[in-house]
């Protein structure tokens, strides 16, 4: 059963939770009456606990790791249950299991829905710290995380300076860009558009949410891809093939999520910023002095190059790595067998 | 007073109009009962007839070139009244004074709205020669337009081999790429997900049609514009400057189109194919033997410089510009200093 204040879209097979009462203080001032996480472990905690691999999933992923990053985690993968103990969890503001819009407010007895405070990587990061806390663990090997996820582990970092012996950023930023912030602002005004948005239900600001995603998905691959892949080979006036794609992929992603959570979750994305109170990014990076494995892709439109030059340029401990890749941002998801040997590299 | 069928939401000056009370049948099958196309002109055509200067607008402009290109025409400039007659019209499915989708249907009496027919860029080439042969124009010294300005010219050259002399064509594509055909579906589909955009009236789907533009405009500009220009300097976790800007912007273009118009004119330039019907893209260019000047924008993002080079290869007389500019895809309106000199060695 899956035990949660909503329901879930779609079904996640071996998903656990952990449930705290206590009120829950978030960065931007508001407050969770109480919290619940889901998350995925895989493996055992080894004899010297020291075999933490502790995965930061990205925007609409979820806590099963093993799942949709499959070339990574698994038998015979880089990250092996045989060896490591992984953990993943659902980020605050989703609705794959741990707290968000759609959860029940105990204040009202139903949904949060645009109740529901700002929360922040930040929040991300001291929410899954709870979880580390229950499963006892006292060091994560490798923190590792992929776009969004990325910005998480930075988060980790700070919160987990000692805890935490090695992270990898994958494709991700110290602070969110203006492009990116610009990009998840027309998205909102999609879902906004759309008044059944702003009505208590989980499929609220359905139709919202598909030009929000098609929106979001030409920042994903690369211009080539879409040349390559979504041209048609007729002589059509309408019903054209990227266009079929793009409504394809706003439905695939209705039939799994939120529209409320994609929003609120794209506003934690926007408060971004490893520098916030610290004195800027570079010199909280400059803090940061656990070896990094920073991963950029070059084709990568959303989060593209400079940024990860900008990481390496400031971790003490930095290894660049450029990935050439036909994929674009998502080359990250996609080019697990080069991404794994990489790591293995790194030390994994 | 601004004659058309329809209320125009900003005041153009200048304003002249050309009804055809004849049926106009469109390549995808429609026909429109009557037409009216709404234009300026410049300057006097001369005893020789010789020096016109017709230009295609992009989309959301209107037919007063020497307002919103005012850096390449008007007094002093490479296209300037004294010696050319300068001619450009607002395009079919517009709502700058030419039939579009708010225009009043002469069977209903009521404004098209969604029953205005599928228009393509051979139609805005076959309504704006109905305006050439009014003003009895035999010769056109140079067409020239700007992305999708450039796709007109294309096609009002295959229609007038003869008639036009020279072209210019600025960031441009021969067809319309799967890249800008997956953006275009985005925004509609956040055009479509306001409910308003149904109605009959001219303010319909206004919400949908910010969020539109929002999506379009990240495409407009850089990565390195936007982080140059719009990244706070504080340490906000809301309210940032970029989603003000998106905001800023997509109330912009409320104020001055309607939102059934931008559908339909995004559908116009989904069926940019110049190679359509006439042995695919290569060969279409291969006809057209004019002098073609091709102008790229090394930071385009829209429609990328591969797009221009592809035309110069095909074009029997090409000369290809690529110009560096921080820009983007708007360069083409913003440096008209440099674009003015690379035009008047063009030889206007």
């Amino acid at each position: 059963m899956q035990q949660t204040t909503y329901t879930i879209p779609v079904h996640i097979p071996n998903l656990k939770f952990l449930h705290s009462p206590l009120p829950f203080p978030l960065e931007a001032g508001g407050v969770l009456p109480e919290l619940t996480i889901a998350y995925h472990t895989y493996g055992t905690l080894n004899a010297e606990r020291n075999n933490v691999i502790w995965v930061c999933h990205a925007l609409t992923a979820n806590s099963n790791v093993a799942d949709w990053w499959a070339g990574l985690f698994g038998p015979g993968n880089v990250f092996d249950p045989a060896r490591h103990f992984i953990v993943c969890a659902n980020i605050l503001g989703s609705c794959y299991g741990t707290t968000g819009p759609r959860s029940i407010n105990p204040a009202t007895g139903k949904a949060y829905g645009l109740d529901f405070p700002l929360v922040t990587i930040r929040d991300w990061a001291a929410a899954h710290d709870l979880l580390r806390k229950h499963l006892d663990i006292r060091e994560v090997a490798l923190c590792i995380g992929g776009s969004c996820g990325g910005h998480q582990v930075l988060e980790m970092a700070h919160l987990l300076p000692k805890e935490i012996k090695k992270m990898a950023l994958l494709v991700t930023s110290a602070r969110e860009t203006a492009w990116a912030i610009a990009i998840h602002e027309a998205q909102r005004m999609a879902m906004q558009a759309d008044p059944s948005f702003y009505e208590d239900k989980d499929t609220g600001g359905a139709a919202g949410m598909r030009a929000a995603r098609g929106m979001g998905l030409v920042t994903y691959r690369t211009f080539d891809a879409y040349q390559h892949d979504q041209t048609d080979t007729d002589d059509k006036l309408d019903d054209l093939k990227a266009a079929s794609y793009i409504r394809y992929q706003g439905v695939k992603l209705e039939r799994r999520f939120y529209a409320q959570c994609y929003w609120y979750l794209s506003k934690a994305l926007d408060s971004h910023h490893v520098g916030r109170g610290r004195g800027g990014a570079a010199t909280a990076l400059a803090m940061l002095d656990m070896p990094a494995l920073v991963l950029s892709i070059d084709t990568d439109l959303l989060i593209p190059s400079s940024q990860q030059q900008f990481l390496a340029a400031h971790l003490p401990q930095a290894e660049f790595v450029m990935l050439e890749s036909a994929y674009g941002h998502d080359g990250f998801l996609i080019e697990t067998e080069r991404i794994g040997r990489i790591l293995k590299k790194f030390g994994n």
